[in-house]
């Protein structure tokens, strides 16, 4: 069977010297499909992301938008299956074990935030504060364990090292002991979507109740954005680390809910937005 | 008045060697706020963006979704005033010049389209294709015009070199003729969304008559999916250019509407992935 998240295709490799000279090779695309959420048998939501661990992904996403809260309010999720039997490769179908004038009020809720937050980021901020749980305290972090944190993602990453293509989100145990190995890669996710790469990781996490993830730092790849940082508050993260920049919007919610932003993880250093206690100097 | 596009922040700055320094420093953040698309007055749309040319936004978004097919059809992009008559700061109302009729179609279409394509990625293709008029034949451009265009971008890119945490999306003229400068930079447009960088410059275009763009290149900072080239198709382009690599199901589009694709452009080359008759090696 051939690996879901990575496809070749014919291309022609362009290099300026010696000659200019075109070579027509295969190269490895990641791959990007669609997958339909539906929630009993109804469609829900529709995203574009890249094939494997699309359980995890329904899950983790149900949970990180706050329509479920916990692992008992993730019913079943289940393939929808095709004419002749077979499971259909682009639609995922949830039963959740929430009572229906519950599900309506959160659907209510989530859906009101979304079409309602567009005069200031402060409102938005407010709805996000109010359906997420207070952050615990959490661990604290050696600042030379950040540092390993590029080297750690980037054994994990298989497919973006063929293809260059995916975003990353991986969750790293951190030994409250310190100790040599202070922290360690528990669970990776590649995907073409940064939100979706995070959504597999906590819907992973959810459905090994792991959450809430207070002991765990995540590590995205690229930027921090509103979103991400709405996402890892719902699944309880403490320490939220990046590649690249944070944005301001993602900031100012990190500090609000009381979250540490670590950003432009790089050999040569990085900078620490909010809350920095859990990072030891 | 302060840049909208940037704010700054404390952050802790740390440096491995000598003796693991750890600093106070202010950084420079991109801003991320919602952006709240009305029409006519009815909520419409929300997308996280950086402030400034919201109406080129709202305009490219209306366009390269396919609400709007053309200038005459952008009625009016006005500010929506508070209560004190100053204007909203994440809020825009559209008046389209489109009869009621063929809107709520153009709306039942299009929302049918997102909510119907998820069970194979040919499906969306096909609905795509519907929607997008065929490419033009467009132009030709030289493989060493294709080698400047990172330094070109990167010339344009004033708030990402001070943050480093936007997107870029630009728009090259082509000279048919060739000549010393066969692409001259046009529009460059930066935000914390690369969908929303497309939109904008896509907007810009569209206020100023240039649509169709056949006989522009379009570049983006970052990866291509999807979304970006059916954005790009909807207005036209024939050529477009990424830093990083596209995704299966975006060459797959580019295939099929004949659109050249041409990817992982950096000074030591680049890769042409469909189409690559437009592009002189």
């Amino acid at each position: 069977m051939p690996e879901p998240s990575i496809k070749t295709h014919r291309a022609l490799k362009w290099r300026p010297a010696p000659g200019g000279a075109a070579d027509s090779v295969i190269e490895t695309l990641a791959v990007e499909e669609p997958l339909e959420i539906r929630l009993g048998g109804r469609r829900f939501t529709l995203t574009m992301r890249t094939p494997g661990h699309d359980q995890e992904l329904a899950a983790g996403f149900l949970l990180a938008e706050g329509f479920i809260n916990s692992r008992a309010e993730l019913g079943e999720v289940r393939a929808i299956l095709g004419r002749k039997g077979e499971p259909e490769p682009n639609a995922i179908d949830v039963l959740l074990s929430v009572p229906a004038a519950g599900l309506r009020e959160r659907l209510k809720r989530n859906f009101t935030i979304s079409s309602s937050c567009g005069i200031c980021g402060k409102t938005s901020i407010e709805s996000i504060q109010r359906r997420v749980a207070p952050l615990a305290a959490g661990p604290t972090v050696p600042a030379a364990a950040i540092l390993s944190l590029p080297h750690l993602m980037r054994q994990g990453q298989q497919v973006f090292s063929t293809t260059g293509g995916l975003h990353a989100a991986a969750l790293f145990r951190v030994d409250p002991r310190g100790g040599s190995d202070p922290v360690e890669l528990a669970v990776l996710r590649e995907d073409v979507g940064r939100h979706n790469a995070v959504d597999k990781v906590i819907g992973y996490a959810l459905t090994n109740g792991w959450l809430p993830l207070s002991d765990s730092l995540m590590m995205v790849s690229g930027r921090l954005s509103f979103e991400i940082v709405q996402k890892a508050a719902a699944a309880g993260v403490t320490i939220l680390a990046a590649v690249s920049a944070p944005s301001s919007l993602a900031v100012e919610l990190a500090e609000d809910v009381g979250m540490t932003i670590v950003g432009f993880v790089r050999d040569a250093g990085f900078n620490v937005y909010t809350c920095p206690d859990r990072i030891i100097v």
